[in-house]
């Protein structure tokens, strides 16, 4: 008989729609003891989060997100709402005792993912934090390479996230452009992603430059709860408060050297995520746009044959593709989902911490933190100092 | 209130899970009037088929195929077993009323397809073969494309399939190289995809010269029952019956020139399936590593700026994916099948007949039926001819 | 002191240049005994053939190309001149004990190629024919990989050579399209190459069927002189007497399947010539437009770290390229050339026939004749049977 | 009647051999009424430049640089020897009246850089510095297309220029390696082509922030003249005191933001050249490794047809390529050389002067400066205050 676990979800909309879907999957796919049950899902507009219930299978719906965490026949919360909601909804969902999963980044600063992070700590409950892409995988076999020490020692960590979607000045002000509600711009939105991509798979950051650019300075007012592809051309105006670009300088603490760029202003590259790491005994590339491959060289390979092999990760020995179809038969974006929420459930149910967690996000938190204070004056920022300050 | 249609699948391992998988996503995902209950399963284990139901979410499960075509509480029969028991089962069904789907390709022979073609006809019921592979947006949208004369008259259609699965001596003789059971090798397993896509974008073939090479003529017995990656080494050896590979020269009746490789002896290609159409206008490229980009030449773009645009085929104004994510996000390989399955409900509720279907299949049989006659004594043959035969 | 091998070239266009350009090159990049001497350079049109000796460097000129083969301070006869010349020129060079290289294909029919070996054989002159692709790094690299077993037993060989020049129907009647000059269309110009390739990588070739098509077949006339981009537009039509594009099935003497494909109708193709071959061992992939680089599979890589390598061929261990640049600098087009004309050169010093020969030429010749024959009465043809008739 | 200038050429290796094989090739593939000379090649050792003239083509040789420029029978003086040597060595030729081209960077700083170009400004001659890759075509068809305003205003220039061939601990410690001869490691030898296809591209740089790494910092002594391929493995070690990696962070006068980074310890990248350009009506991307392709995105492309095109930059309308062969075939890293070179002669032979020059060599400098100075101290620096300081 296998242990249900029975979720919460805040938020329906396009992350919703990302965590329902890999719940439902979670059991279809994986041998697992465990199985979640879609216990209910929140949201303040009560048509849309019915119909939304209705179509994406939950057993009940809430418009209060403190009514759904005081159920009892909740185990976990999962908050997929705006940044600036995190911290309340899951320092009370872990009060509650209820496991508690955001979306990324965590907080809209360090000092609320402490308190975050302390709030899971003291309530002895599972956490973590939704950085999907760790749980490529490509990329969990890039991190598996590089455990076994067949990169060697890393040199160089270089990555750039690109968008262009809010390009046109007649884009309007959604929620993402506002600081207030987003904390910042292609910074939380891209460059978290490579950031953690970075702490996964090179190591800590110990020291920041960066700096940060809006290129698009007002924008009509009108649609602040459009979604990616709202387009709306309003005569009001508004000021977007948050960074369309950044780029970031990093140092490692093994020494190793990191550039990283995030922008929403790379016209013709969609959702282009990408990094290339170099070590002593070998190099991995990874793009989204190819997430199934892995791009690998290795130094000791024969003289006159060395070059980037081109990896199809979807072989039964690499990590989860095992439990889909057959080799060379590509996966997509919601399965970065899948497994990270797998990793979650299977967590609850063996009573041990996955990651990335709290403990991630605060740091995570930190470097960007760091971030935006190198990119205010200009100046090489040390994370330690960013995170007890 | 949405309409229910009731589904019992016969068959649960590969394709079995990829169906299950899609009917689940079909109302997650698009907004229907229609939903698929998942009725019952089918399979003769009876343990692994209890197994497969309850994992998949069956309602129920059936370990005779006739019990479960007798059942009335369902109204689809979808068919994904072995090629030799489409034909007795396709009819069956629908003799009994039910609306049939089968797996590709259609049947054993050209007469087995019309007999069932005759069937779905005589019984008025919806059916439809799964050539899955025309269901990536990627090809639907160039499908638009030479639909508006992007492309204009059509030259050429190169296509190649090619996998590397049993290119181990020690792989076993598994059903699909008995010709028995699965009527061909490479030809009916991959190279019945691209005909399908050649026709589908293309137009009817008029005549083929072919021919086959089986590699490894002995295989070791034992595993007749194994999937993709069974792998045995024993003493007793069996004789493989079906084609290693096909190469196929085809000719269109719209005067378009084709060439065609299927082949399972392709070295570090796990599942390669590329094709390239020029135009008088155009061109356009895909290939299933990339399955979400379409490459599209236009000869119209301006002198000096002429050259294969690489486009991401994720965005709203594109076939199905605007259910979906956001531009840039990819979707694979089950997808396919959700599409598919997604027109073949849609048929069933609005009493219309989606593509591909039995005559469809009719029309593929023949085709392989030329290529097999051809590749049997060297000479061109006539698809008209073997239909009508 | 070096050993001076005086040059008399025949034909100052496309061909000639290149040739030209790799005489002047060969010394200066490579360390040799043997200085090519450009001595006289010969066309019939006075003006032109001074002007491209004085641009190209050569010391004098001739417009009798008899008168050429009549000095007594020329060692070489090379012949770059359209393809129904060839024959003529090479037996009286042979006969005046010149040696002799002549532009692909070799001849207009086997015929001509076999008394064009004799002429060569009896007079024991060293002999060349220029399939310049040969003499890429990385197809010399494959080569050599294949020679090692390193891709063992070769099951499948795939190419096809893709242009686009002449699709627009205005494109002129030039001496490419009339059959009584250029013997063929696509498949002498274009498939010759892939051909000759096959032979060299896979090996002989022993049975082919093969469809041709002229996709307009008539042409306005008036530039019959005309260099691959002219366009005129004028009232008098001629019709094409040659194959616009033409596909191969191939069987060779030890087992292998080849696919082939020529075509000067495959839009956005500008000049695309490609292969890959499998074998049990390894695959190699080739395209021409990443001509430095070498795809490599190789089946014995480790479990997981399987997958095509991307070999850069610009190392010192690579055959030819450590006499230019540095590893990752690419080198272009007229390097083929280079490589080929130095292998001459090298054969006329140390008085060893170099490969591709007249030889060669022969064997080609019976197969592009197994393919005219086939492509006319639609059934196989036994290489050997073209050849001996 | 062709004017000839008279060429000489202080250096003989690496960079000698591209530059003399550019001057035999101008008139070869160029109609100009230009034609250069290849006079005199100069170098210390007496049998080593002997033997490089009499291979490159040389009329003479001296062994003292001085008596080069002293000659009456030179026009152009061309600098191919180390970093320190070009301020003393163009001076003089500029005080001689000869026209002068130096390999990049121009100098050792920007003081040298001052000094130089007042030197060629006062004697009026025409001057050069060789960053050879803005003349590979695509580039130069990338600079039409931003000066045709194809991709509006510009956000984002992308670069990195990555080798591998010092990664081993046992590569010696070349001159490149030593501070006091190359003035910087990959910053002067990879990141000045980056910046300087940023300024050519996008505008003048106006402030950066840098960091560079030494991550080998001692190697064995040995064989300080050896080239790129030199590899011993010594007892005795010494230190090297340039950086193997830099990143920059960059601003430009019109807005745009930079990120580049230059590193020899990227494995796997022999010689990977690359850069992206986003701006608000397209982008444009180039790596070395594809140098004859452009990929180039239009944001006013018809939606849903929107992507990267790659455009074979080998057409008769493209910036010189016409000169060669035909479309589709591939030229090298050598034909950047003949194309700067061909400017520089066309701009003494029309007294106007070409592009980059010492102008652009000051400017560059400037930029280097102001990054090395933001390496040691971490804050940002403008590029003016480096340049007049």
């Amino acid at each position: 008989m296998k242990t249900e676990i029975r979720i919460g979800l805040i938020g329906y909309q396009f992350m919703g729609k990302a965590h329902s879907h890999a719940y439902r999957d979670i059991p279809f796919f994986f041998d697992t003891d465990v199985k979640p049950v879609l216990k209910a899902i929140c949201g303040r507009n009560e048509e849309a989060v019915q119909q939304a219930a209705e179509q994406m299978g939950w057993e009940s719906y809430e418009t209060d997100w403190r009514a759904l965490i005081a159920r009892d026949d909740i185990d976990v919360i999962d908050i997929v709402t705006p940044n600036n909601t995190h911290a309340e909804m899951a320092i009370a969902a872990a009060k509650a005792g209820k496991h508690v999963i955001t979306e990324k980044p965590l907080a809209m600063n360090v000092e609320e993912a402490i308190r975050m992070h302390e709030a899971v700590t003291e309530n002895n409950v599972i956490h973590m934090v939704c950085h999907n892409y760790r749980y490529v995988p490509a990329i969990q076999y890039a991190k598996r390479l590089i455990a076994e020490g067949r990169i060697g020692k890393i040199y160089h960590f270089r990555a750039n996230y690109l968008q262009d979607f809010i390009m046109s000045p007649d884009f309007p002000l959604i929620w993402r452009l506002n600081k207030e509600v987003s904390g910042s711009g292609a910074l939380g939105d891209l460059g978290a992603h490579s950031l953690d991509l970075a702490r996964f798979l090179v190591g800590e950051i110990s020291e920041v430059v960066a700096t940060t650019e809006t290129f698009i300075k007002e924008r009509p007012v009108g649609a602040m709860t459009g979604g990616l592809s709202a387009k709306v051309k309003g005569e009001e105006k508004g000021s977007v408060t948050v960074d369309d670009a950044v780029a970031i300088i990093a140092k490692f603490e093994n020494g190793a050297l990191g550039t990283l760029e995030a922008t929403r202003f790379a016209g013709g590259n969609r959702n282009r995520n990408q990094f290339e790491i170099n070590g002593e005994r070998g190099s991995v590339r990874w793009n989204i746009e190819d997430m199934n491959k892995l791009e690998l060289y290795l130094a000791d390979d024969e003289e006159g044959m060395q070059g980037f092999r081109t990896i199809d990760v979807t072989e039964e020995s690499h990590p989860y593709v095992g439990s889909y179809w057959a080799a060379g038969h590509m996966i997509g974006y919601e399965h970065t989902f899948i497994h990270l929420l797998y990793e979650f459930l299977q967590g609850i149910a063996k009573n041990r911490q996955p990651v990335p967690n709290f403990e991630d996000g605060v740091q995570n938190q930190a470097v960007l933190a760091a971030v935006e204070a190198s990119a205010n004056d200009g100046t090489w920022k040390r994370v330690a100092d960013l995170k007890y300050s």
